[in-house]
């Protein structure tokens, strides 16, 4: 069990910054990434259909004998965490909560701001599980939907980014939150123009960073850390020319070897 | 046969475009529609995943008993029609063949310009087809990717899809093009801004009108127009509320009361 790999799974390849920093953090740890780029993305759609997707990224995980599952998705990991937890025999981590420890322990005002899909921001998880640990943190949110298209076409720097960002941002500038959560595996390709419309004053918190260091500590707890050294699989649902471009974006040329297609068995 | 449905199909809800033209044309015809909502885009997937989705709407349409298929996506006939043709016992529609018949006829340069995802421009389609008709005509294409994204969001008249949309036209604007082809369903709703940014001169060409015409003209050939009542009935793989929102922005509002949620048998 110790020397299995961690499988990991996203929407599509945003995930992979979830990844590294998993592979940077955990040197020693396999892993097996399953990305469903034949129906990416997931944030515009229903929780109905969000959930049936991620069960089957979940059954495909499960059959290459994983030792726990991160749900490197904040659209699945909002919408249906608890319903991915009961089908799973092995122990899963998402997004949510580590980033949401890290944004309440850095807040000094008491006032955070959420941007994520729409499918994040409508499922209202973000606040609520804020809202379990400090009922008195005055939270905001705003839905983002382009900004997943404008970091896959690599548009961070455009000026029509820096439009669409003062719109999407206006309300959440206004409302003088000091830390800002970046609700999205996508948003820190944005990050400079995030950063730049809020204002130096605002800290942005993304989820990679703090997801690893949970399922570091996790797998510490349950003796589970790997002794072996570490193979990487990569696995995804349509492999077009753009997905190895925009795949090594986001985690380095080394993936591009290691990449495989899949078709998923449907339930 | 003569009073079946015709059955339409896209990857998403844009061939509403096209759909509403049908129904313009052919007030007499019950259509039904199928969107691929839970998948949708199909623009940047590859040509395996797109065909085997295109398969799936098919078989779905073909078990309702229509009297012919018209494949309202720019980028699913672009990518895959012989395919589908192959597989479907009646007559199947695509929108390149009609939609580049206008072109040739509208430009009197012979220079045409062609816009559309990143599947239709790559599969070179519609530049094959003009040049089998006419080898002289020049024809300059570009991807614009933002577009059906920007579409979806109502942002045609956001200041950002201005420069965004004079970046993707920047070289077709020096091609002097006199006729441009909006090679995808979502591209009539941001009409206004690619006319603006190509100048008065270029006439755009979108699918909808020269397809829905090519349709009557077959079925009129055939003896297989109908006499009866129409009926309308709309399917979709996914029904979150974006959806009825951006699909009575395309079609109206009688849509909505006739729309169902469908799960495709997947092969």
């Amino acid at each position: 069990m110790k020397t299995s790999p961690i499988g990991i799974f996203d929407s599509g390849i945003g995930g992979l910054t979830v990844a590294r920093q998993i592979v940077k953090l955990l040197p020693s740890e396999s892993i097996i990434y399953l990305g469903d780029t034949a129906r990416v993305p997931y944030g515009p759609r229903s929780k109905a259909v969000i959930t049936k997707f991620a069960k089957e990224l979940t059954n495909f995980l499960i059959k290459c004998n994983v030792k726990c599952l991160v749900v490197a998705c904040n659209t699945i990991s909002a919408t249906c965490l608890d319903e991915i937890r009961k089908v799973s025999p092995v122990p899963v981590f998402g997004v949510v909560e580590p980033t949401i420890e890290l944004a309440i322990k850095t807040t000094k005002t008491n006032k955070i701001g959420i941007i994520g899909t729409e499918g994040t921001i409508k499922s209202g998880t973000y606040v609520r599980k804020i809202h379990e640990i400090n009922p008195k943190i005055e939270v905001d949110s705003a839905a983002c939907p382009l900004f997943v298209p404008i970091a896959e076409e690599g548009l961070g720097a455009h000026k029509a980014t820096e439009l669409i960002a003062k719109d999407y941002l206006r309300d959440l500038k206004k409302s003088q939150i000091d830390t800002l959560i970046l609700a999205c595996t996508h948003y820190p390709l944005l990050s400079q123009v995030i950063q730049e419309t809020m204002g130096a004053k605002v800290t942005l918190i993304d989820s990679a960073k703090p997801t690893a260091e949970k399922l570091k500590e996790s797998l510490e707890e349950r003796k589970l850390l790997s002794d072996k050294k570490a193979k990487y699989e990569f696995y995804v649902t349509d492999a077009p020319d753009r997905v190895f471009k925009v795949a090594s974006r986001f985690f380095g040329k080394i993936l591009n070897d290691n990449l495989k297609q899949v078709t998923l068995p449907t339930s």
